[in-house]
């Protein structure tokens, strides 16, 4: 039986023997990596730290990390792997212990990955694979770099936003890992029927590393990346429609109730979602409090209004599992009435 | 039988004896004042010239004239006229003379509003309530008076978009009266079968002071407002939202292919539609020639690709007969297979 | 004997049998073509209309008239001539007429650029080079080309700034060319005392398309150029800083009090100006009066206080005469302990 | 003898048995509290927490602590504390011990201010008055009120930037606090003789929480306030101006090489200085290397080449003692040809 809301923000974050920095690097598999290369570094303008035959290694611009975003030529589309950067390299000792406790399954792998070492991989309880990781090379920053930019730029990633049908469970999951919490959206109700519709839980002092939205999963909604104002979320899309390339340009620009983002979502051409992110909050005082949306408000998703289009809540990342095959998904149990909009199925 | 697109452009404006200089201001008929100067000055901050019982006056930021937006209390919601400024009184002389002979009704009213002196009043063939004058009281400019401004904030009276189920003969009117075209809408097919889905006809130097829109006809689609910058546009949507009048906010923010306008689409209490407008350009050389776009082409309204919500199309403002009575609506009589979402009811 | 400003304000532009449109192109004089090509080009972002082994043509992204700015390879950096585009050409007959009364010597070329036809110059009574014409070739905008535009980006010409010793004089002529005044800068006084210490004129109805500014003369202050938001100056002048080239900034970016523009101003290899230029107003209406500020009001040359280099007031561009040699200049002769700051020795 | 650049970037942050978050609150005296309210409120636009008759409790918009700018009614101008919140109340004991084996003075405080807890109190070997504390009541974000909100706004405190003579030796302090370097200026020369002209160092993962600049000290250069972006500091210069109150404008608009901030520099009716600061980056990384900058590098201060009053440099906020007096001052140490513009005496 899955606690309550009440019951999860009273449990409240473990304190871990451990520091899981942050949201890291994504890897994508793309099924035509020159048609994955125009759209991220033509049009999107992130730079390129390294690329091989089948593999395009990419980061942000204030980033000195090798790569935030891996591109990887497949045969299906789908998201590989959900990296997490560790303060230290010791620290995923202690991790994967933690790790096996909550039910994932666990290997390692060292130098899978240009200028990685070690990594801890995981499949979690719900299906979604991850990785923990401290080692990683370091490049220069390409932050005053104005010169070379495009578009908003983007400067680094920010988020990973996943899909699951059990919401509670998963939220517990990463409160386990030492995530707080910054919002989420309420179904309403009395206290022990109200179930979450939405979360977005952090460790570093931003609104999240990772959220998790109520709907058929697991599966990745989106990569969030960052920029740094609203002006350049709209020259990204005048670049993209000049291009022609703007059927990309799935939603927004808007502002978010929850989380006060200025976003559009953007889908590359395998259809995985981009959110290009900005207009977040400090959230690093210990004592900060999450803030709850009933998803009856209509100002919670999108605080001037406009509606999303149905891809936004229907299409999303399939995942990829440890043996290359799409990992199976289960839809939503809440009874989808009460969820409004925010339910997936 | 109407002229085809090719005519139209070939025939060209014609020279006129008198100088209408722009669109300069709308009278709306509103149901409840007080909302309404709520909406206007609380939410968008427009300056109050003037104020009585039922009626307020107002301008833009930069204007100097009296008003550009005159809200009258009365039972029913209604533009009840489109005021253009003349480059000189003596104009509307020989004005009057040419309206009748496009078939107008015309006639003359002294003072009839504040600061005001005769202006020539007329209903068009279509049943457009229209006025021209010069003479209207100047006040200071608060266009540096950014310590009051809110929001976008607005500057002055653009345009006016009007509904009309005869594309062609309406855009033959304006052409009479002067006006030029900087761009339009085609069905396509072949030159004969070629029909105006849009167009976009100024007088000052701008996109447009007028556009015409297919449609159920004659009703005023939006009056569109100039502001400074795109910024503005997302800080007006901001505090809407923030007020708990977010729901005033129907379609954007975005940018038009047509026109090259970043916009946001607003409805007063009423429901009289108010576009905030930006990123025009400049049309004032004589072989300035109208930029074509056809109606499949996805960029032409939306060039970032967000579809309009239906209301957008189907809800428009009626207008007011000189008896006082709303003006009979016509369904436009285009195949609208053809000419897609851009032809309304 | 000069007269005062309240005379020449109440003389007023003339009634002219021909209409100057606007400001249209400059060509100026370098020394390194190659070197101008990087910094309009490839850092600016101007249009490249056309080019030749000594000469660039130049527009801007909304412009559709073959050039408004052309540069040409010579020994001496210098402005070789100020154009204007007349509504038709059969409008420089009278033109020419008029502009010898006022004491011009004047000449006629034919095709002396490319995709010109004829034009008529003029050397004006104070040494300023002018041509007016009509004719010009037409080439499709590049508006809407947000995916290859940089910085600002610069839209159209918008207006000159000229340095005159003989600051009445110099107005008087341009509005016996019917030229209006949006806003001026008066040194105070006894109304027979005060002079003009700057002055904004203007055909096509924003602020100005020729700007007086009180100093040593004639020389050409700078050129003007329109921007669409003030973003995209503060974008420029990051790319300028990234690219090495952060020493063009000589001014800004910031608000002046007079026009209202968000500004910044720019030094080319030759050291000849550019402003940037945005939030400009519309002045159309034949009864704007024109906007006067005291030399004393320290917002009028920059609204937030900021003080301009002293290279802005003492470095301009000199002018070339029709025999190529650069026109003698002659300092102001106004008291300049009165007119403060906005003297120019 | 203090240690080199080298020395100290090698010796790095001490590993802490506590947890300083942030740069938390500073007090500072004003001479007239009426002025210091129109300025910090009417025209800044931050929030009142609460008000009493010789004080007034502020924060910005998204800040949910009591207060983080305190302004109490006093004879002369000065800053009375610069308070650093702590991750829990526990820790404030082990930091006193490290406190004062760091030379510091320092005593606790239960309650001093309204809504806040013990605090402990130090006079750093410097002189600079610290005050560290944990507890402090919470109040509701106004984050999303746009439609209150002015100018830039202000969404919450962000650093400290101190004026010290004695560079080295401070740096080593606040390293043996925890705090890291993002990015620092060097005199330049051999290793041995290098010497520190500034210094950016963080606890939260931005750039930073304290600055140091090489000058006449201890002294408080300015408080930096977190804006979201350029647009609104542009915003406020012209809600500032338009209000009569420009000359509180003192640097920029302009962005800065080190920190990649856009910025624009206050005073307040005291002299006391507001950095309004947006584009910071992430730091948060443990490998995040500290960037070099030669204090002959002209882009370090003024990315865009703008040069800053003499008042920027020579001008600074006194400290108060324990004893309510002015902390003495001493002028900077340094062979000051070597460091230029930095240099401050």
């Amino acid at each position: 039986m899955a606690l309550t809301i009440t019951e999860l923000l009273e449990a409240g974050p473990d304190p871990m023997p451990f520091d899981i920095l942050r949201a890291a690097y994504v890897e994508l598999h793309v099924r035509d990596l020159a048609a994955s290369r125009r759209f991220y570094v033509d049009l999107l303008g992130l730079v390129v730290s390294a690329e091989t035959d089948d593999a395009l290694y990419l980061r942000g611009w204030e980033e000195r990390v090798h790569h935030s975003i891996v591109l990887r030529q497949a045969d299906q589309a789908a998201a590989a792997r959900l990296g997490f950067r560790m303060r230290a390299d010791a620290d995923l000792d202690g991790l994967a212990h933690v790790l096996e406790g909550l039910g994932c399954t666990v290997w390692w792998v060292d130098g899978a990955l240009p200028e990685m070492g070690r990594a801890l991989r995981a499949r979690d309880p719900f299906g979604f694979p991850l990785e923990f990781f401290h080692e990683i090379g370091l490049l220069d920053s390409q932050l005053q770099r104005y010169d070379l930019q495009r578009g908003a730029p983007i400067m680094r990633i920010d988020h990973f936003n996943l899909h699951s049908p059990a919401m509670e469970e998963t939220f517990a999951f990463w409160q386990h890992l030492g995530f707080r919490c910054s919002e989420y959206i309420s179904t309403d109700g009395e206290p022990e029927d109200e179930r979450l519709a939405g979360a977005w839980l952090f460790r570093k002092p931003g609104v999240h590393d990772v959220a998790l939205t109520l709907g058929r999963g697991p599966r990745l909604h989106h990569v969030g990346v960052w920029v740094p104002e609203p002006g350049g979320v709209l020259r990204t899309c005048d670049q993209l429609a000049a291009a022609g390339a703007g059927a990309a340009i799935e939603r927004g620009p808007g502002r978010h109730g929850v989380s006060n983002a200025f976003f559009v979502y953007l889908r590359d051409p395998d259809g995985h979602r981009i959110e290009l992110y900005t207009c977040d909050y400090y959230t690093g005082d210990p004592d900060h409090q999450p803030l709850r949306w009933s998803v009856a408000d209509p100002r919670c998703r999108s605080f001037w209004g406009a509606v999303a289009p149905d891809s936004w809540y229907e299409e999303s990342t399939e995942l990829l599992g440890p043996d290359g095959r799409l990992i199976p998904t289960a839809a939503a149990n809440l009874d989808e009435r009460r969820a409004r909009t925010q339910v997936m199925a």
